[in-house]
């Protein structure tokens, strides 16, 4: 049987060409077709015009290995798949007798006789294997075309799910035996993209370009590493990447599959037994949410507060009036008294402070929009840093948070060192 | 100049083709062509390959009137759209000075020394208007093709949006003089979707099916109204359309055109003149976070605090230990004496208390997983309301902050009445 290496999507639906949804089916198919080292080359979105979608099947068909059409199978005049799918492989449908007693027989179960439309479901290409949808009554399509293969599933995703798993996995699994692409994630901190490029640029080389993946949010990189080949020698091969890879990036890589930042910081202070507070002025409770967002953060965080005003700067966390006046809200001064404060007040081992102009009004000359003071104090001091970072307010806000949560982790690191 | 009826998209970027991320920038896309009554018939995802996206492109104009393509403007060597937008058109590419002197000035902006590598973003293709990115650095493309219309876009999706709206929609407006789609967004709170559908359904007959769509999210639904025709035709049209929906749906309206709960709540308190402070437990800053998305929210936004111990109940928010004890963290009484605390602790008018059990761990019997209780305290009282949510972790703390702010809502609106 010949190996499949390189798959097409076609996601079919007037639906999915307006501005409220996306074709997701895609993601689990990418998923899924990675685990046998499959990898989607082009993916496609059309509407429910035969002639199209029957020109893209045959296209694709002719450029890769697997082509997986979802959607448009429904009963309606304007499911138009299995039509498409027929004019593309120059065959006729025919009525299809399997299929019908399942469709039939679905409506039974729910004590309903079967419309009279829904004998369209029920056609079939010839030399199709029809699959039976037990989560739905649109039956799908596995079709070997030329030693390719083109599935056709429903567009509903837990009906594609389904088959996906049911009928195309074994095949795929038949088809490359030994192929698995494994991937691993690193989260890097502190750091942006283009100089993590420049430090690991010489690594493609050796582990091949098409085998890293960089992926930039405000704050933090994502460095995506993969390896095909069989399980085994796939996983020993990222662990060589990841040592290459960790290497050189030293500190700055704050986890390997980790979701982001504060699981980071609440896996190393949970292990530590130690706890944290926040004090947000310029993120307005970002951090805390983003910290909240992970199951099972009440071990760590102890709560923290919003400190929008000056007053409850003073009020709340007793920053003092004349630190405000003197150096202003937004200074490092009120950062280090902010978390210095939270950390007192909530009897936190640690405390985090952040303040700054995320405007996009209220900047100056000299305090621009983007500055952000952030300060982390724990039982040996206070750290504090500042940047002018760029961007719309969620960017600047998003930014202030990673960096506030990037010193935290750091200034753990350094107590764990001594 | 040749009017626009049908579009392609196409989104380059390896990343899309993965498991992780999907092309959102067609739905910003698909909503602005809208308003022109352009519609779109085919998106295509690509990987960073040349030949492919040249092939594309060539293809798509082929069929459209305008072909979208966004991502692959970056300066490194898998950033390859440039290239194949040249290749299309048969052009070669060349360095563009006005485009290098932006990127220089981006980058001088921030102090820094253009790289390199950079001068890849300052090339064009003959005959292309380069597209000046304010918001970073690759600069866009529009070029006319034979009367129809190619535009080429950074894939991030806020320099896109810049692009779209200040490059593409003049050029929409002057070949599409006549056709508009207007549409107008009405905020609904309190009521499920299912609800709604049931109260406005006569509607949809008098105004047409497809023109009314109801979108829900966690508490809030939204009815999205649209009308098209001549500009003044259509917006006499939704004036229509908004008296008769607003008659029905009465204070279960919540704005018009409003971004969200957050937004209508700041507008109205501000006219006002009055302030809150927020008391989470449950939703950990998640209500602070939404209240300073919005700019300028500090005019009525005092602060708050997270109680995500009973610890920082007791002592910042003044909850007393024996409600805790006899009654628990998560009941009305506690969220009631976080609402009252916080109002008092930050001297706002109006105080906001939320406490519940987000999941998935927590839940007993009497007190499972998804029930919260929230409270807002005001100068005149204290009101209190409870409901045990459904979904995960995510959804359970966006029900709870929006339930919250609608509660703060209502009670301002009993407020104006007397």
């Amino acid at each position: 049987m010949r190996r499949i290496e390189l798959a097409g999507c076609i996601a079919v639906g007037s639906e999915l060409l307006g501005d409220r949804r996306l074709d997701t089916n895609s993601l689990t198919i990418a998923r899924t077709l990675a685990r046998f080292g499959v990898r989607i080359v082009e993916k496609r979105v059309l509407g429910d015009d035969e002639k199209e979608i029957a020109a893209a099947i045959g296209e694709l068909l002719g450029r890769v290995d697997l082509v997986v059409v979802t959607g448009g199978l429904g009963p309606t005049a304007d499911d138009v798949t299995r039509a498409a799918v027929a004019k593309a492989l120059h065959r006729q449908l025919e009525p299809h007798p399997q299929a019908l007693a399942w469709i039939r027989g679905r409506y039974a179960e729910f004590g309903r006789e079967m419309p009279e439309v829904c004998n369209a479901m029920a056609l079939a290409v010839p030399g199709a294997r029809l699959l039976r949808n037990t989560r739905g009554t649109a039956p799908g399509m596995l079709l070997d075309v030329d030693g390719k293969v083109l599935a056709v599933f429903p567009g509903v995703p837990r009906e594609m799910e389904l088959m996906l798993e049911r009928d195309l996995v074994p095949e795929l699994a038949a088809r490359n035996p030994e192929a698995r692409r494994l991937t691993r994630t690193l989260l890097v901190a502190g750091v942006v993209e283009s100089e993590i490029e420049g430090r690991v640029r010489h690594l493609y080389e050796r582990f091949g370009r098409e085998n890293v993946t960089i992926l930039a949010a405000p704050g933090v990189v994502r460095l995506v590493l993969a390896a095909a080949g069989d399980e085994e020698r796939a996983a020993g091969r990222l662990d060589e990447m990841e040592a290459a890879f960790s290497g050189i990036l030293g500190d700055d890589l704050a986890g390997v599959e980790a979701s982001g930042l504060p699981e980071v910081i609440l896996t190393r202070m949970r292990g530590q037994g130690i706890t944290l507070a926040t004090a947000e002025s310029c993120t307005g409770g970002l951090v805390g949410k983003l910290l909240t967002d992970i199951p099972g953060a009440s071990d760590v965080y102890s709560g923290g507060v919003i400190s929008y005003s000056n007053r409850a700067k003073e009020r709340l966390l007793g920053v003092r009036a004349a630190t405000l006046s003197e150096y202003g809200a937004v200074s490092d001064v009120t950062a280090r008294d902010m978390a210095e404060g939270v950390r007192e007040r909530f009897q936190a081992d640690w405390g985090l402070g952040i303040t700054g102009i995320a405007g996009p009004d209220g900047g100056t000359a000299e305090k621009p929009v983007g500055l952000v003071y952030w300060a982390a104090a724990g039982p040996r001091g206070t750290w504090h840093r500042s940047a002018v970072f760029p961007g719309d307010r969620g960017m600047i806000r998003t930014w202030s948070a990673n960096a506030a949560l990037d010193l935290l982790r750091r200034t753990l690191l350094l107590g764990s060192d001594s």
